[in-house]
């Protein structure tokens, strides 16, 4: 149960939003502009980044539906990328460039005071440029918003995969603002 | 020196957002929604939300602004309040109902799932609505993302408390989007 009124029970963070839609809008143009909007990295790999950053804050609504999204983006609903990454980034099948940036995104999970100098070194010597560090940094650091807005007001979460792989799949095909 | 070129070297989460003005415009229009939006909660116990969680995750430049912008809101740059607040939530000088509102704010900067029944039920008790409980969750969130942008990319952080308190009359004044 949610600890305030969701309209129609709707689950996860679009019950939220439409509670207070004035709010809701601002979230839903924020979420559409960093992973659908202009960036050096595709849609799919920000919701890999989404669904990473959601994954370690434990928040299943949000690291459910991004993992979809992730695996409808990157590979037409193939889920072997996400499910590595999520058990193990260390020898997951991506390539050097998103690991060190999937690094990166782990650190500000923890805190943005946990970024070193050493961490920007390893994604701009595997070819990451201002722009794709700027937007995986900030990216991250949205899931923590998110995750804990979703968790803080304990949205209603499903438990079928099935119903955050439609989601994900209408993600990855309409995005945020639909 | 922060980990991406901003540009004129300007300080603080501005510095990043003209580096990328897409997405600054969209933080910018969140913050104006969140601090100054229609809300239960005034501009200056929303700034005091704001400085509270900013406080907590360690982030000097944020909590440095929006503590100045308390200041300004509440009263007219007097510190009294926010430095109490900082220093000591259980003794400083705010209503029970603001009280339980910033320590749930507390929780939520830890973790979304840090929130309990029993933090909601201290709010309610106060006489905090589901408005009021879903702005201060949000508002937390929020600056968790906020925070995080700004240390994750190491923004310039000046070191004169008279540059925060020029901010945050200016914020208290004129709010997020001029």
């Amino acid at each position: 149960m949610p600890h305030i009124a969701v309209p129609e029970n709707r689950p996860g963070i679009r019950g939220l939003m439409a509670s207070k839609p004035s709010s809701g809008r601002k979230l839903s143009e924020l979420a559409q502009q960093l992973l659908r909007g202009d960036s050096p990295l595709t849609p799919g790999e920000r919701e890999l980044i989404a669904a990473y950053v959601s994954t370690r804050n434990e928040t299943r609504y949000c690291a459910g539906s991004h993992g979809a999204a992730a695996a409808h983006a990157l590979s037409g609903g193939d889920y072997t990328v996400v499910d590595a990454v999520r058990l193990d980034l260390a020898t997951a099948p991506v390539s050097a460039k998103l690991r060190a940036l999937l690094e990166l995104a782990g650190q500000v999970q923890v805190s943005g005071l946990a970024v070193t100098e050493e961490h920007i070194a390893a994604a701009r010597a595997e070819g990451a440029d201002d722009e794709t560090i700027h937007d995986t940094v900030l990216i991250a650091a949205a899931f923590c918003m998110y995750n804990r807005y979703v968790d803080g007001l304990a949205a209603i979460t499903p438990d079928d995969p099935a119903v955050y792989d439609e989601i994900g799949e209408n993600l990855a095909a309409k995005g945020y603002l639909s």
